[in-house]
């Protein structure tokens, strides 16, 4: 077996995706750099998606808007071609998934809207940028997510309750990381809810609905972020004809920094 | 002559303009409350005006988007009508001013969508809050507005170069400037641009395109921020059938506190 050595150049490693020699979830691949959640709609529904986004930005923090039949994020990742540059992508007809592709060309119709969203890999980097460690890359294991009781603000036929995902802090890192997260609105930026997860209707700390849990340590405080997973599943419940989006974990890498993101 | 006591609460003072018995501008109504640029275009250009604000959020800072047909802006005035709601409105058919009226409900259709965006008032409260004075405010003047030569992204058929506002500021207070308006993206945030006017295209800093020159002191340096009127021209130069906007300085006085906006 050959050890690919990774180039960190987000250019290079969309190359080698595209190429299908990169099937694999992204999680620290060029580092320092912006990786965004992908949903693809048809135009008929794009205006009351990017409404249900403007009307939610925290969990669902728009990077780029492709309009109809392109397939170049020329802001975001010049270049780049959203067909193939994702690893894994996967297909939803009428809000049931029928297909897990690596490229879904043969999918792709003029009338086609791309929304990149921005996603928690970027806050994450500016919690360990300060020390304050992540859990679920402890473990190695997926973040844990929950659907909470905190209403999302409807769009046309958007609309579903926040998923926000959930990390252990010590007590005494909270403050810090309420700060370095906040310089990021783009990519979910601040949390949305600190301590008791019952205030936010989460029955069980350590059951989450999507992911694994994170064990806690003593002095740990539960530390809730709002979570891309939201905007997927109000578009899956709307149940569209067609629907395209990346799979769990295989983001699509833009050529953009994280700090190129902050507001302050 | 009755003098009016006005009331501060921004929905009593919604009230006395929807009963036209304050037609004038709104600067220093309501302090610390949110104002806002109104914009109403008909639902097939929406998509792209939508568009076009989320690609430029400096100059076009979307604060909510009230869908075809409805006239509440639910989450920034609820129960506000933005048929009535405004001091003054300009009505334009295919980029030409045709009207400009108090009320328009003689001209509401079933398919046209408002959008409130972000108004330099907010920041200029952040900026007088640390003592940075404002200079056409101390003139009793209209803040100096100038066409550069930034792009903005195009969208559709809204495209155009960003307009910016200018104000003098003490080189002393720039930083503090800086830093307590980049507090506020969601009402044009920090400045765009510091010192020199030819750098962004503008070629006499006392010959604005709109607006009134504002007088230099010693020790002060010319800061830009995006300015509101950069949507506005855009959409004018696309010339749609119908847009309907506020009249300059007459601005929609939303229940949203300016503390509200802030990012951190």
């Amino acid at each position: 077996m050959t050890t690919l050595a990774l180039p960190t150049a987000p250019s290079e490693v969309r190359e080698l995706i595209r190429e299908g020699r990169l099937v694999q979830t992204t999680a620290g691949m060029s580092p320092g750099h912006v990786q965004a959640n992908l949903a693809i709609l048809p135009k008929e529904v794009a205006f009351d998606f990017l409404l249900f986004c403007q009307r939610n930005p925290r969990p669902c923090p728009l990077l780029e808007v492709v309009e109809a039949g392109e397939v170049e994020p020329s802001e975001f990742a010049p270049g780049a071609d959203l067909r193939t540059d994702t690893p894994l992508y996967r297909v939803y007809e009428y809000g049931e998934m029928t297909a897990e592709v690596e490229d879904i060309s043969e999918f792709w119709r003029d009338d086609l809207v791309s929304f990149l969203l921005g996603c928690s890999f970027s806050f994450e980097n500016a919690l360990t940028n300060v020390d304050i460690p992540i859990r679920h890359m402890e473990q190695d294991s997926t973040v844990p997510m929950f659907i909470t009781n905190i209403p999302t603000a409807s769009a046309g036929m958007f609309s579903g309750p926040m998923v926000v995902s959930m990390r252990p802090i010590k007590r005494e890192q909270v403050v810090r990381a309420v700060q370095v997260t906040s310089r990021f609105p783009a990519v979910h930026g601040a949390p949305v809810h600190i301590g008791d997860p019952s205030a936010i209707g989460i029955g069980d700390v350590m059951k989450p609905d999507f992911g694994d849990p994170s064990e806690f340590e003593d002095g740990e405080v539960p530390v809730f972020w709002a979570c891309g997973v939201t905007p997927q599943a109000a578009a899956m419940a709307s149940k569209p004809p067609l629907m395209i989006t990346h799979s769990p974990g295989h983001m699509f890498i833009t050529d953009k920094k994280d700090e190129d993101l902050s507001v302050i």
